[in-house]
């Protein structure tokens, strides 16, 4: 090379140097104008796409450019599991500053690839380009096979809300990270090793569920497959503000128990409940259920998977959250996070 | 609003406020965690993304958020008609510096969707955030509704290589740019009637190209349609660039006769030619045709579409461009943008 930077083509090249399994459906991936899918093959596509900016959604300093790439593809995979989906494939955009191009390039496709092939979500296209600071654009497709993907818009009056993973973990540990002054993380240390100068496994979890989220897509699948859900929301921006896209898509209210929210232990109530309805990054599972559907959940939910939890009901009326805290109701208000507030 | 500025959610809600018409194949657009389409109607459905990020791609001061927005498009529905495919639906993420967001926002989504309308591609998902720079990644889908793509990797020994729109007025009309203060640029004025401080109609054609280039589509798709193509590619990095993706992916090699080249009017030929196959953002329509494809373009091309031209001839060996200049031989070497170099 005739400076010993890697040009674009050089990028782009190793990415299609590691090989990855592409299903049927895939015709045509990275290497032309577009990448082709035998959509007859899917019944439903589903799509959706994020944009992750540098000191907006992350900072470099608190996570590393291989674990970076990992969230960057499983907070896309939430959204596929918000549907019920199973993934298809993925496309990439990358916006990378000129310093340092190769070794971030390198670290963060190693991570995004890393989490695409346990997912069985093979990057097929994407876009490079420099920029001040990284910023990550990332499209997932996936499939519903048969029947319907689980919407927004389906919750009834009588059904039971339940959740799937745990609440204000994700906030808590921004809040340590952004407290502290930590090592830099390596690529091969696996979070509980981290050095975060504590042992106190709550600041572990919530430091680990911040930087790498656990997303819930078997329990997404098997809900939807099973017809166990009615309506279904990953939980990315807090939990009041995602059952209120709930409540607003289907035009029905709720209530929930502040009590049964599945939230940090070690924390007073107050923080532990605004962690929960504000924090936001959670990527817990929120849906609702018919009181048919709720008996059968209970008689059939597997096992091996992270277990559903009663939080509240959905009631008649206009789109209202009704929070209730040992008897005391009252009404929320919007607090989640808004990027141009 | 609390502070007059509008939200993330107001945003998102001023797109869903302007109707969109979906085609039937849509079940499922804005407002869920993705967006749901009936896959089986659409036999192939193509995908691409591009990134396009402020100081590298467009600068504000010489175009307008309406003009970007039509041109995000644009560049983006070039990659559809690079596979001869039909639009179906785009996605669209913006991140956005805090000052005038609103402003910036209506501006650059009017002129957005006003090319989706014009295309009937519906914008149905994305996201938003802040960002130091404006960046801007679309994503676009398109389907084959029989048979197949038109890719880079079909061109055979003895095919005629052809074109369609011309070569290096986009960066004639950016070399304009940069060496002239312009006035701001209106949102409704037409190009015609920019204050170029010019009245050579080349320079106009040309600042006209680089801010709202022309795309190929019907004729892309009536190429393929009608089985006239064998490999095809849009021209974005210059001529020398893309042909060299086609014989790349082809395994062949090409001649192209320079005196030939659809380039501009009114410049030395060194200058001419080096715009044509250096310049980039042409969004000509490259395509290679067997003899008998040839002859039946040649007799069934329809008329209201813009004309073709012969180039050059594909020949075999390794991937390798030879540019003719009346009967001199010279072998083509890359000089088109790149990103990290």
């Amino acid at each position: 090379m005739k400076d010993q930077k890697p040009g674009e083509f050089d990028l782009i090249s190793s990415i299609r140097r590691q090989k990855q399994p592409l299903p049927k459906s895939i015709l045509q991936s990275i290497g032309d104008d577009c990448a082709t899918i035998d959509s007859s093959l899917l019944h439903r596509l589903v799509i959706s796409t994020d944009l992750l900016v540098e000191d907006v959604h992350f900072r470099r300093a608190w996570t590393s450019p291989h674990l970076l790439g990992m969230k960057s593809a499983l907070v896309n995979l939430s959204d596929l599991a918000a549907m019920g989906a199973n993934p298809v494939a993925c496309l990439l955009s990358l916006g990378l500053p000129r310093t340092d191009t190769a070794e971030f390039f390198d670290n963060f496709i190693s991570g995004f690839l890393r989490t695409c092939r346990e997912a069985g979500m093979p990057l097929i296209g994407g876009d490079l380009s420099t920029a001040r600071q990284v910023c990550i654009s990332v499209t997932v497709m996936g499939t519903v096979p048969e029947g319907e993907p689980l919407y927004r818009s389906s919750a009834r009056e009588g059904d039971s809300v339940l959740i799937i993973g745990d609440l204000g973990y994700s906030r808590y540990g921004l809040n340590f990270l952004e407290s502290h002054s930590l090592p830099g993380l390596s690529d091969v240390k696996v979070l509980t090793e981290l050095e975060l100068g504590t042992d106190d496994p709550e600041v572990i979890k919530a430091v680990g569920r911040h930087l790498l989220p656990e997303v819930h897509l078997e329990s997404a699948q098997w809900l939807r497959r099973e017809g166990m859900a009615n309506a279904m929301i990953d939980v990315s921006d807090g939990l009041g503000n995602d059952l209120m896209h709930i409540l607003e898509e289907s035009h029905v209210a709720a209530e929930i128990d502040l009590g049964q929210l599945p939230g940090l232990a070690g924390v007073g109530e107050e923080e532990r409940i605004d962690l929960a309805l504000n924090g936001g990054e959670d990527y817990a599972l929120l849906f609702t259920a018919s009181a048919i559907q709720l008996a059968q959940l209970t008689d059939r939910y597997p096992g091996h998977l992270p277990p559903w939890k009663k939080i509240g009901e959905i009631t008649g009326g206009a789109p209202e959250l009704v929070l209730n805290l040992r008897g005391m109701r009252s009404i929320y208000s919007r607090k989640g996070y808004d990027h141009f507030q």
